[in-house]
């Protein structure tokens, strides 16, 4: 096992779970329900063989030194891994995220191959909710939703498609040629997309994160100001998402001359605004977001440059359209001076989890005199095309992450071909209420739909 | 807190989680179901007080130096504690089974009070579920059923009751004079039976184990053979249940002048017997139970008179009556041997949680050259009449114990007025299916029925 791989596991304890999460919502076919869903899966389910990458569970002994390491699990039981749920009456949303929330606050079992699947049935709505979790060091965030993502296809009338979980083989039916057992190592790059730079992340991401910051000018330099999300966290969690039309943020992106990406940050930055003000604790000084950005685009699993910029998310201003506009000049600032730099190779699609863990463990865990963020904001783009499983359509993707201390709050964003879905994970203790922030960032497009009628 | 109660939060791991559990289930009084039972209990959370045994959590801070305390639980927030869940299709027993061992399987989040109660819906078969996990710095098994049946009523027409975690005031309504919020010290008595011992609990046990094999003469001491179920154990949990009529079992016992808790040990002895003989892994050398056993049977909380004993299974006999009979010359023989030591003030009420962590601690973790004893059975007589919650009967509770590494397997039985019935846990790497155990505990006692008619 790499080091970074293993830094994830030497790193975890009871509150500091280091799992990332996604929530996938289905919509049956037409004419099939959410009960024709569970049979699909019980009919995966009844092919019990699994890819090597879910095979493998941690250990560490006297025959490895004493260090983590990879091995097949002999007794792998699928049943382990892939559970069925329900929900509670009335099985509304509320349900679904109370589950959710409860199933990404408890650790994965050590003993065994570092995931699991929850086939959830009971949502009142027809529809089918499958959550994942997946150790770190099996996967970071951006690969683990690559992985299901290739298990699902862009035909909606494909049938008998094998599980998420299946061998590599079965998932990808149109290379016949590959019949070796062994995980090609496209697969394992897909997984942990920040795997082999292992010594060098943790400096590498100060660094980054300096360049940042004095890329940004130094007016900020690692100066946000303590909020009630920058503390201590505890071991529970509060997951919650919901989805928004995205020609909705492209239609107020393209009236300000900004990006989806500065709307996703204008929502937050908003929503962040009223929630602290309602606490009576909205700092003077703004908020500032770390936030992964890619450099150059690249279609491939691996290899983006990117690199992370720190955005004013301009917490002080009253009028909605003034935040749009100061992030806007933020980003656009910060990429302009990240263009001058030697970047980190991939270190972008860390975003959904080694970037917290990565961070705590720069700044030290507990007493931290001034964060250097208040918040990580990400935003990864889906597939430009409607997904199915079996004919069921993925309605949204909900990606889950790891706070961690002095981060109690994240928001992770990523979309489907005609939504953006904002997944919200938070330490329960921190901040046991998500519902509000979800109404505040509604309310924040809707603010900035008006403004730009 | 007591060192007793900080050893159960220094001794857990993610592997060793130290907890105790229990099903209760309920059959809803005539007329009613499933759904007003869960009705009851949304009344009962709209009265969010909670006894100050329930909200105390464990601290440990430079204001404690460094030691692990109890403090009030400022934010205690009781949908943290209590939680709904519901059952997948079929929402049979196995559905119920397999949520119980993965929500026994879990830690219980440190940063809240140890405690959490699940309120299961989705039974076919028209009953309703409780699941409570209680840690051990808490509450023990013993003193955990005892919280519990508090808060039942032997009035199958009693309505209005308070929840089970109300404050002790409400559940004992016919004590007026007890105006005080402060927890009365007979509560704290019965949730931790084996408190005040502290420290001379572990070399009390080694004593105990030491004088009950002495005691038998000495033909096993510490001579117990290896078997599968005790060997290291894994972070994941099954648990599984049945019961059988108390009749059935007093039937069997008349007959071969046995006890009930003889007959409930030949069921276990022959059932281990099929079980291993079925992996080829019976052990030539006869297996050892330790029985924790009242020596004078003793009504109050507290203060019960026990020691424990050392009973031959004699699994290597074929016959199912001359096992009953060895075993009954064993217990017997125990009990006579102990009447002339010296008794361990109230230890037996740990047999649902102290003692296999104490032996865990006596025999060191890993390793054993040889285990002490192979399984620990344990039988607490309940009730002698049945119990309602507003109505609804409680038809069985499942005890549900803590394995340890050496201890993969416990058999804890308890009886309602007339039932009995065994709760079955395991680490479910060691032991992955239960069914089969019960299937072998229903089968034994058909054999000693028939072998007696």
């Amino acid at each position: 096992m790499s080091p970074t791989d293993s830094m994830f596991l030497l790193g975890e304890s009871r509150e500091h779970p280091m799992h990332v999460g996604g929530l996938i919502l289905f919509t049956p076919p037409d004419g099939g329900d959410a009960p024709e869903m569970r049979a699909a899966f019980d009919r995966a389910l009844g092919e019990p063989d699994a890819d090597p990458l879910w095979r493998r569970r941690p250990v560490r002994s006297l025959a490895t030194l004493g260090q983590w390491a990879w091995e097949e699990d002999e007794d792998f039981d699928l049943t382990h891994h892939v559970r069925y749920d329900a929900l509670p009456t009335p099985g509304g949303l509320d349900e679904l995220w109370n589950l959710v929330s409860r199933l990404h606050g408890t650790l994965l079992n050590r003993d065994r191959p570092l995931w699991e699947m929850h086939l959830i049935e009971g949502l009142a709505d027809g529809r089918y909710a499958v959550y994942t979790k997946i150790h770190h060091a099996l996967a970071d965030g951006v690969g683990a939703m690559k992985l299901l993502r290739r298990a699902m296809s862009a035909d909606s009338d494909r049938t008998d498609m094998p599980a998420p979980w299946a061998p590599v083989d079965a998932l990808v039916p149109t290379r016949p040629e590959r019949t070796s057992r062994a995980l090609p190592e496209s697969v394992i790059g897909a997984a942990r997309t920040v795997a082999s730079e292992a010594f060098g992340l943790v400096p590498a991401l100060t660094g980054t994160v300096d360049r940042a910051v004095r890329g940004r000018g130094g007016s900020l330099s690692l100066a946000a100001p303590n909020t009630v999300v920058n503390v201590p966290i505890s071991g529970g969690r509060r997951c919650a998402g919901r989805s928004w039309p995205l020609k909705r943020l492209r239609a107020v992106a393209t009236a300000a001359g900004a990006t989806v990406n500065d709307v996703v940050l204008a929502m937050s930055s908003g929503a962040l605004r009223s929630f602290l003000l309602d606490q009576d604790a909205l700092p003077d000084r703004s908020l500032v977001a770390m936030v992964p950005v890619s450099l150059r685009p690249d279609k491939q699993c691996s290899g983006n440059q990117v690199g992370v910029l720190m955005c004013n998310l301009a917490t002080g201003t009253v009028d909605p359209v003034g935040r749009l506009t100061t992030i806007r000049e933020a980003t656009t600032q910060g990429k302009d001076a990240m263009r001058g730099m030697p970047t980190v190779s991939r270190l972008a699609t860390s975003a959904l989890g080694v970037a917290p863990l990565a961070v705590g463990m720069i700044t030290g865990n507990r007493a931290l005199p001034r964060p250097p963020f208040n918040i990580i904001v990400s935003n990864v783009s889906g597939p430009a095309h409607p997904l199915y499983w079996n004919g069921a359509r993925v309605d949204a993707v909900y990606p889950l992450s790891v706070p961690v201390d002095g981060q109690a709050l994240n928001i992770t964003c990523t979309s489907t071909d005609d939504d953006i879905a904002f997944g919200l994970t938070s330490c329960s203790r921190a901040v046991p209420r998500l519902e509000p922030l979800l109404d505040r960032l509604d309310a924040e497009l809707d603010a900035l739909e008006r403004a730009f009628e």
